[in-house]
């Protein structure tokens, strides 16, 4: 699955900022890629990008309309199938965020086979895999892992592949679920593989590289999280990290979607992950903490990162409001 | 999925008795569903069952043709196409062990729609799963976990059924891979299931029940295997294990598939799977370790179950030579 750039972000009839939370992060980490935004009326949603009619977007250059949005009920209406029509009818590919699979509507299909056109259910996958071998490949490989869902996994992983490049290192951040697809252009929703493949996905989206290349890959769930733990921890398993950085939100009150479960605490997180890391990688270690401070002000904020930090002694950021610097520098002594 | 007995057990041209595993454990644990056994010209196995045409088998009630065989490279060649035909015109379903799908070769699909028969692939998934809710229900479970995979999980817990069922309790067992799922007629290949969806899918074969009925759950996998830990976890979660069973097969130098790596001591694996099963379920215990001793004389295996149990102060069996009475002794007390 590799998606061509650059995109025309689809944002249909959104009905707020927040359904279109996939292309929001989309437009935030490759917004060289964004060309444009398509809203039918109705639409609440808004990407600060020019709006493009698909001709306009044809002439742009785009070649792929991107459906970054969340709509209701998974249905494709009336209104947006003229839309996909139309681009594939100007040749571009669809990429699609939503669970609702394109491909498994016979008008698109048809025309995407006409015009020569894919379409991608980013959401899902269909390919062959191998299961997961286990054996030692080179090239370094740091991955995010969380107390929980939905804790800042992706947001980190992409600001420490910026921040490796800005350094000039050698580094490649690698998708598992659908937003980091749209943003890396590739990648696998490892948690719609079938469950015999979780680690040999991660395997193939983070195959042998050089050995001072670092691939960086984005984390799904959490090994304390009583849904998807079979994903986190076959993704565990898969990475063979070299390092590891512990995702937090500390204003959560239950596992998310799990009214009944306590988030975990850092410490346990940590030790959990390192144990079953070291299955595939003996060497792993945790390189740094980051915590969405989003909730705190700034003094809480600063204070609670300082705090973490010392308890552990390992460098405690939030992406958004620090950067992950001291991480990348621990990340480099490895 | 609920495959309908009688069965008549398809040997097609097994090469061995090896390729003819899956029909054999099935033979084994549920002799009286099998009436007789098909073998074409060739065939080097036999289950020792009367072999029967498919009108034999239909005049005796055989309601299903199984196909638990292994076959060379997932081909279903011209002489059994032949037979499965033939299957399906006499009125029977077809239930079957390959990794082939039956149900995407469009001879057989037309037939069976024709005759109204159905045809199961129990190796794959295609229905519809919730995630894992993660909440308490009522009932009991015991689950097998083990050190690695192949080390006797299923014939563990089909032996705890039936003692269980033959001291008056309410028990069940719960088929989470091909075999079981023929000994069961009915069950989940958890391996085969979208990975978000692993303990869900267990939630969903072991349901709430009675307070005194037992479940008790085939594992898959083992926490420390490399290629599948993610499925094992899954399952754990699931489960919400009141009881756990640690198999374990002391003759392996590594775990299977994979050379470069060990087999994990039982106090690991006993604390690594206590460790998640808690999660789910606070109360959980292990409540006995079986371990298959075919490898070793009566004297070696004797010592060596007496030491294991002395060592952890819990029961240890080999379900084929002992029995599983002191687990399900211990079972009991919870």
């Amino acid at each position: 699955m590799k998606i061509d750039h650059p995109y025309l972000m689809f944002l249909g009839d959104a009905p707020d900022q927040l359904a279109a939370k996939t292309a929001i992060g989309i437009a935030d980490w490759r917004p060289q890629w964004c060309k444009g935004q398509l809203r039918l009326t109705g639409c609440q949603a808004d990407l600060g990008l020019p709006d493009m009619t698909i001709a306009e977007a044809k002439a742009a250059g785009v070649r792929t309309l991107v459906l970054g949005v969340a709509n209701r009920g998974g249905i494709i209406g009336p209104a947006w199938m003229e839309t996909l029509l139309a681009a594939l009818d100007a040749g571009m590919d669809i990429a699609n965020g939503l669970h609702t699979r394109l491909t498994t509507i016979p008008e698109l299909v048809e025309r995407a086979r006409e015009k020569g056109c894919s379409m991608f259910d980013v959401r899902h996958f269909d390919g062959t895999l191998p299961v997961g071998n286990g054996e030692k490949r080179p090239g370094k490989r740091a991955l995010a892992v969380g107390t929980d869902c939905s804790v800042g996994k992706m947001y980190t992983t992409l600001a420490i592949e910026a921040e490796l490049k800005k350094r000039g290192q050698k580094a490649t951040f690698r998708a598992t679920g659908q937003t980091g697809i749209f943003i890396a252009g590739e990648g696998i929703s490892v948690d719609a593989v079938i469950s015999d493949f979780i680690s040999g996905a991660v395997e193939t989206i983070a195959p042998a590289n050089e050995p001072d290349h670092w691939d960086v890959i984005e984390g799904q769930g959490s090994l304390s999280h009583a849904s998807f733990a079979g994903v986190s921890m076959g993704l565990l398993h898969g990475a063979q990290a070299d390092a590891l950085v512990i995702c937090h939100e500390p204003t959560r009150t239950h596992m998310r979607g799990l009214p009944g479960y306590k988030v975990p605490d850092l410490k346990t997180t940590m030790e959990l992950n390192l144990t079953h890391a070291r299955l595939t990688n003996p060497d792993c270690k945790v390189v740094g903490i980051a915590i969405n401070t989003k909730a705190l002000d700034e003094a809480a904020a600063t204070r609670l990162l300082a705090d973490v930090a010392a308890e552990f002694g390992l460098p405690c950021v939030d992406p958004v409001r620090t950067g992950v610097a001291p991480i990348v520098d621990k990340l480099l002594e490895i």
